[in-house]
């Protein structure tokens, strides 16, 4: 079965979220345990900025958990920037957690957060953090032009997060939130060579993941209060909305992190938020802090990854899509 | 405790390695499941070469277990390309099996070995493959210069092998060769910044996760008939060497698999082999090969990883390095 159930034992002790000034602009502006309206993070360069943004919020969340970042026995971390580097550099200074570096594009916060789940809730670890980030500067320099030419956005383009999150997870039965299962997904390749419509090439993905997640669990989607993918953006979402209705399966509960960090009618930020911290923000700044308060019970985090490179895009190839789900379940 | 003691029942149920003309070359010829004496693999580009190295190190590897692909539940994989994207295209042919992408430079063997082992020694996965890869010509591009430049090469660097591995575990309690304990790494920057000097920046970590290894069991070096790191190079072996020694601890049975893959005298390699496929390839071509055999009942396998980045090493950071550490068991 593609879907791990878990036993109940990975819980989450505590998480943070880091945004930049387009986030601080956002919806979700008052969800965030800090903000800057300095993109270099008192940095020199954007990368370095980027390896601030997961110390940060790395060190919120063990501050919120009572723990020490030493304390934390590994960390599953990782980035868009070539060879993780915002994660390694981030962590290099962390002389006492070990380090599992992922790359799952911006599907990382899913799958991080899965991999440490499975490792806490079968006891190897009695505790791990699960850490992913992004930078819009970083990354435009990494997968496309440099921002002083200007470039033309496309309407299915998305705008890479300034962002980051952290979650702490600890070997517990008390109560709480808990990851109950999780699903990890297969690469789904639709031909799509287009970097500015990630979103269509990652739809399918997400689409197979959610189906094989409610097909082994023999559930419908309204099991979930919410459903959220991160991050497809708009159009994307519209996508996986379709294919599920041409399947007869009303999903009413949906929504996606890209959609929902960036107000896409004031900010000008085309189909939505991406990149690594954009789903890993909205899932530490709104939907875990939202399912504390009770407002969500069970929800569903399906991260979506585009695994292409600019090498791969230079050189023609389509862009093969992921998504690993992991399911939350609030025992308050 | 850093090191994490499995129950016996991640085995190894088969593995496979692939390589190129300069490990034809080398003293491990003998030990490949395929050589190709094109660079290309019959692919367009170098890039395009590397997943093909995947692509048939994992079939073989199938076969050999007598799977088909789509039987196998997860892949782990990952690769030094930007993006990981020799190990995204490789695996966005198979569509049955879930991809779990990890990036730990050369470590990347020993990572997802140890991360495979767990999750199929708690029964989380019936079976999984770890599967890793380097192209030197991809490599050069990727992290150093054109090759056309043909650049002065350093007697500390590295020569990225072009090569495979693949090993798939299977949790099961049969007799075989299976992961007995597994150390993940902490990220230790002893700020060196020349990327032509990986294995003195990568050889401090090796020494660290080694000593906590021995530490955590309470055993000896030579609990074990071979300790390998891959790979740190003649260099980077001898700073290891030299590091237990100060502390009065002889390592008799120590090799890299930098040193193993070619012929420092004759092939032209300077401090020898590097690469995520050059530990993958000695640990899938020779080591589990001669374990089979009962040359060696107990093997440490320490991959190590230099995580920085052509554009890390541009902006004058230092190198972080990593190691993590594999414990196999033969009980044939």
């Amino acid at each position: 079965m593609q879907t791990k159930i878990l036993s109940g034992k990975a819980r989450i002790l505590a998480f943070a979220a880091v945004g930049g000034e387009m986030e601080r602009d956002g919806p979700l502006s008052g969800c965030f345990d800090f903000l800057s309206d300095d993109q270099y993070f008192a940095q020199p360069t954007w990368e370095r900025a980027e390896s601030e943004i997961q110390r940060r919020t790395f060190s919120i969340a063990c501050g919120k958990a009572g723990l020490s970042p030493s304390e934390v026995e590994a960390v599953f971390a990782g980035d868009l920037q070539s060879q993780s580097t915002a994660s390694s550099f981030a962590m290099a200074e962390n002389n006492a957690s070990a380090y599992i570096g992922l790359y799952g594009a911006c599907s990382t916060m899913a799958e991080s957060l899965g991999l440490a789940a499975l490792l806490t809730d079968c006891g190897h670890f009695g505790n791990a953090a699960a850490v992913t980030s992004s930078h819009f500067c970083a990354a435009e320099r990494q997968f496309r032009l440099p921002l002083e030419y200007g470039g033309q956005r496309s309407k299915t383009s998305q705008w890479t997060a300034t962002a980051g999150g952290a979650v702490i997870l600890q070997s517990s039965d008390e109560p709480g939130i808990y990851v109950s299962s999780v699903t990890f997904g297969r690469i789904r390749d639709s031909g799509i060579k287009d970097p500015m419509n990630m979103g269509a090439a990652m739809a399918p993905a997400a689409y197979e993941t959610l189906r094989s997640h409610f097909g082994d669990l023999s559930i419908e989607p309204d099991w979930y209060d919410l459903i959220v993918t991160g991050d497809l953006g708009d159009f994307g979402h519209s996508v996986v909305t379709e294919l599920f209705a041409k399947d007869g399966i009303p999903l009413n509960n949906y929504n996606d992190c890209g959609r929902l960090i960036y107000d896409l009618e004031t900010q000008d930020v085309c189909a939505g938020g991406s990149g690594c911290g954009c789903s890993a923000a909205v899932l530490c700044g709104y939907i875990l802090r939202e399912m504390t308060k009770g407002t969500f019970k069970r929800v569903l985090f399906a991260g979506t990854g585009a695994l292409m490179s600019s090498t791969s895009s230079a050189q023609g190839l389509s862009i093969p899509g992921i998504c690993h789900a992991v399911a939350l379940v609030s025992s308050l």
